[in-house]
């Protein structure tokens, strides 16, 4: 679409063209090169996208744009170091390429940087955004933490799953969305109906991405499919599926679940079976559509430019049928 | 001094009324733990007695005295992880107590939660606070950056040490009385010399830290006298007897500092006595008190409540001559 592409350049200038700070090099080093790693670039869009609802002078936005990349990488740097992940979009993370201390450092100081570009904006709009974000931040912190007890945890039920895809990825689309609506003086119902769309959205593409990492088309998936059943993942497919399994089923998933050696493609292969026979595609697909229906629902009610309003949903409707 | 203890229980008592948040308790356990370690909480003292100068409410000040005692404990977290330090104020750090990833998550939110606390003020306040404190905590990220290269480096010299010193220490005192200025409706200029007054005094501290370090009474001094020596860290007093040391002297200091096998009392005596063969020991009394005079000077011209000026002179005299 012309639009977001567009929009993605702006994006993608005004990061190239932001210079964080050059000294000291080892600590600033890093931020430039996670930011020039790439990336879809959701978050700045989205707060394109939502000032374009209501304002039409897109620079005003740029700032906080910039802010919620900046964010979304610092927390990629730490979760790195956390997940103990060596590549991020194919390339050395950043505690790999340098070290553990580089990482946590650059990662602190690129937080406060986000900080520093909303401060860019008047005293009364500033206080709404850095509200907004101070919640966002904290709930991004949490869905990261009960993210990795998840993972020591026996079970999970879907509702706390829900709640933990909600506070790691989902608020932070939605705080994007919110924050264009803030800066284009949107009025308070409407910016926070695009928060709850955006909520919505969100939950809705983390389910998607469980879907995916099992259904995906090989392909056309940019990473290897079932690495979430490779690791035992508790995903929406896995929680479901050990609740609805039948004695018979369960076995066999905790069967592949115990092994520590195995060929990857046969366990993907047997769990996959029992998630089909389940009808777990289905449930998921299902869920999707429960969030996106009910996103659309709320973005059809905001009150704003109908032509800024479609490319807001083609854009959402586009990353829901990403790959598959 | 009555005053000044008063303050402390006030902070005190703040700070073990403060609860941050309880859900997930892995996430927030660990803030109420260092929180709770104690000091001398000089930070959040600061701010109460740069507020006291221009007015009498302090109530207004406790959020902020807070929020820089919450950002001075988030930076000891994560610093504790780069120095592998196992104990912080005779008990364990975080990251021994719990673990590394806790320890980057919990300093992470830590982080966002003195962005919070200060969020609390109404926004043109708020907008001036928030300016100064990302300016001082993206200066304390450097600081600290730059006291890792130290260690790799060679040599330093001692421009670039009072740099570092005060970008790792003396900006976040400075940032705290300039903030209970702020908030007390202080004038630019007076709220300016503060801040000045305060990084001034910040390194005089700092250069006496290093002082302290080898010549402290050994009975009254609350860790092991010479731990710089047996670390070979660059303080002032190694820089400068370097700097200073004759083609004899140099020789014994780079015996001791290569050996790495050594009776830590032999090699702090001997460390010891090339000092103050060469004078440091009264080069570093003539620096701390350089900059103390100085400090002291801006407080004098600063127009503002004698009785309240007197007191932040005599706390900052106190901490000149603890534990000599």
């Amino acid at each position: 679409m012309q639009k977001i592409v567009e929009l993605q350049e702006l994006v993608n200038k005004a990061i190239a063209n932001h210079k964080y700070s050059k000294y000291p090099e080892e600590l600033y080093d890093p931020l430039d090169y996670i930011m020039s790693l790439g990336g879809k670039r959701m978050r700045p869009l989205l707060v394109l996208l939502a000032h374009e609802l209501f304002s039409s002078k897109k620079e005003q936005a740029l700032n906080a744009a910039l802010a919620v990349e900046t964010f979304h990488n610092f927390s990629l740097i730490h979760d790195d170091i956390m997940d103990e992940a060596p590549l991020r979009r194919g390339k050395p993370t950043v505690h790999e390429k340098w070290n553990h201390n580089t990482a946590i450092l650059s990662g602190d100081v690129m937080l406060v940087k986000a900080y520093e570009l909303l401060s860019e904006y008047p005293p009364e709009v500033f206080h709404q955004l850095i509200k907004l974000f101070n919640k966002t931040a904290v709930e991004v912190c949490e869905g990261q933490q009960i993210d990795m007890m998840f993972e020591k945890q026996r079970d999970v039920n879907v509702d706390a799953y829900l709640k933990m895809i909600e506070l790691k990825t989902a608020v932070l689309l939605a705080c994007s969305l919110e924050m264009g609506a803030i800066i284009a003086g949107a009025n308070k119902k409407d910016a926070e109906d695009l928060y709850e769309f955006g909520r919505l959205m969100g939950i809705a593409f983390q389910l998607q991405d469980d879907y995916l990492d099992v259904y995906a088309d090989p392909e056309k998936f940019g990473k290897q499919v079932g690495g979430d059943i490779i690791a035992n993942k508790k995903t929406f497919l896995w929680i479901e599926a050990h609740r609805l399994a039948n004695p018979q089923q369960l076995e066999v998933l905790k069967y592949w679940e115990n092994l520590t050696v195995f060929k990857a493609e046969e366990k993907v292969n047997a769990i996959t079976q029992i998630y089909s026979e389940i009808g777990i595609p289905e449930l998921c697909t299902q869920k999707i559509n429960e969030f996106a229906n009910k996103a659309f629902e709320i973005l059809a009610s905001i009150n704003a430019d109908i032509d800024a309003k479609n490319v807001l949903k083609k854009l959402s409707e586009d990353l829901l049928v990403r790959e598959t």
